[in-house]
């Protein structure tokens, strides 16, 4: 278990993140529910509901965290709680008036990405001379750049999906259906530490070409190309790597062509990381090899995407991403090929930035591995 | 298992939907992932992530889908999806630019409740002349007035977890912790034919003053009273029954008076349900008992939720919801007493409208029983 964030670390984040918020013109930041809210105070609500939760951090000033007063003694737990006000209401108030003194009237204010539709137009009207914008536009590396007490988690739960790899290269694949597969690797990640199963993907012949297909009853047939690609939380921090096996030695020579061009573009695109490159020139190193060999238009999806308390979040590696890579920022390189109809390939890496390059925090093989 | 919904169902709900919109004076709705979509499309993608997916219902012309490209394959799959247009996007393009030709550039929109902020302000600014309202404020009872087909499944999911419900006062309380209580509950969920279980509140002693307590590692001692509240889905709609038990036959007169107020609360709130009484009317019968006998201050929510294929929904039995009950309605009767530091009681059915009436759905004993 790595040490548990304190009060201090909260404090901390809250801080750097009301300067972050000030450096962008805001004047503060609403926060429900959500990775950005565990982020900043460490409370994470039982449910996330119709109700209102809201964490208001003002640029300056002191941050205060409405809640439902039935979930007031839930928060009051919350490692951060210390270091913020608590504010509630109840059934019969209106939440959108609890928060508007806590606003000013004419401020611009960064909300949460998350936040649902129906709490940011109750603002909207509470607070007509504010405006907003989403963290995404305005503050989207908020959490981008991890400290060392978060890379510690990540490499560690990049280890645990590496183990599960390995592990499951052992285990029968023709003859079993696609499902049976996906429940081996959760079980595998479970295993290896992980509290919570975010994804099991295991897109074996025509299926994977379906980048997001998960794993249905297909049975799986000597001669497939199947992509595993697997993912989710241990001790708080995300996971997330896919490779392509192949069942039996027999491969077809556009398989093999197609996945060395993956494996191609993968290095490259790690190859080019280093600080001050933009993210885009990530996704734009991957995309040329792909497309140079000739398959530019099955590669139909961004390089990558960061990776942190949640498995999906900036920075993207995508193109009109002008973002300079930073020190501690961790993301996927995944690039892959999908010919429809036939099979797919993807190999996925978490990364993180270093201070002259990157370091990938998956470490199995990338080679076409054999399974039976 | 019930009968599956067919693509026809989809295309009258969003027919329904489509003129419920256009009574509420709106150009459409534009919907997305969560209870919404699944009502009118039958579509869940894997996960809610922030790549954009929205259902461009308008009040005139043809339901549009838009996507994802890589979860295209999934979304062909719903069974509405021969109801709809499907358009998608790829990560190199600006969805809202995409969605904008589908909306009327001075049109006013209903927006799902749970729609991503994000999206709000990524369509607000593609679309400067239109405006958007929440489905709770523009639209609540798009899915509260249930059918028959429904009500078969909510009925179902009733029966099952008070079948959980008789199988838990078998088990032993004292000496265990809360959380074996609970995970008794969830196993017993599962048994009777739940797919997911969402909440297996056990509040002991103490802890039951919390109305959202889940369940701890509190030992259940003698004398305890202890909330028991659980929930899940089964064959996609909700259930969630509360009762409350003492360890052991030796209890406090408070306990045994705080019971009896809240069953009367319970059974008058229950026969005040018809066709025509205003939510807010079931809300002030239950508070009204519970605020005579004294205990006013410690009922601290609202009397209940609508439930479906999500466990909170409209309509809430709430000061301030003016919305007759309609046959066919469905929510929850849950009043409740809090001492802080001592113990609660509540007590909770899923009831539906009927045309004269009320009908539970959840028909297990109420008083308070004695388990060991």
């Amino acid at each position: 278990m790595p040490t548990p964030f304190t009060t201090q670390d909260f404090a901390d984040r809250m801080t750097r993140a009301a300067q972050a918020a000030a450096g962008a013109g805001l004047a503060g930041l609403v926060i429900t529910p959500g990775p950005d809210l565990v982020h900043l105070t460490g409370y994470q609500p039982t449910a996330v509901t119709e109700r209102l939760t809201a964490l208001v951090l003002p640029t300056d000033g002191v941050a205060t965290l409405v809640v439902p007063k039935l979930e007031r003694p839930d928060a009051e737990h919350a490692t951060g709680a210390p270091a913020l006000q608590l504010a509630d209401w109840t059934d019969d108030m209106d939440p959108y008036q609890v928060l508007r003194p806590l606003l000013d009237p004419a401020g611009r204010y960064g909300i949460s990405d998350s936040a649902w539709a129906m709490h940011l137009l109750g603002l909207q009207a509470a607070l007509p001379g504010s405006s907003f914008t989403s963290l995404t536009s305005s503050l989207p590396m908020l959490r981008a750049v991890k400290g060392d007490d978060e890379l510690e988690r990540l490499a560690a739960a990049g280890a645990a999906a590496d183990a599960t790899y390995q592990a499951i290269l052992t285990v029968p694949f023709a003859g079993r259906r696609e499902c049976d597969i996906a429940a081996d690797l959760a079980a595998r990640l479970l295993e290896s530490g992980h509290s919570q199963v975010d994804f099991t993907v295991v897109g074996s012949g025509p299926n994977g070409a379906n980048p997001h297909h998960e794993a249905g009853d297909r049975v799986i047939r000597p001669g497939d190309t199947v992509v595993l690609d697997f993912g989710g939380l241990k001790d708080g921090y995300g996971s997330d790597t896919t490779r392509t096996v192949h069942v039996g030695a027999d491969v077809a020579e556009q398989v093999r062509e197609v996945h060395e061009v993956v494996l191609r573009a993968q290095q490259a695109a790690f190859e080019a990381v280093r600080p001050g490159v933009a993210c885009q020139e990530i996704d734009r190193v991957a995309r040329a090899v792909i497309t140079e060999a000739g398959y530019g238009e099955y590669f139909i999806h961004r390089t990558g995407h960061g990776i942190g308390i949640t498995t999906h979040e900036p920075p993207y590696m995508v193109e009109g991403e002008e973002q300079p890579l930073v020190p501690g920022m961790c993301f996927s390189i995944e690039p892959g090929i999908y010919l429809p109809g036939r099979f797919g390939v993807r190999i996925e890496d978490i990364v993180t930035v270093t201070g002259s390059g990157g370091r990938r925090l998956n470490n199995t093989p990338r080679e076409l591995a054999i399974v039976q």
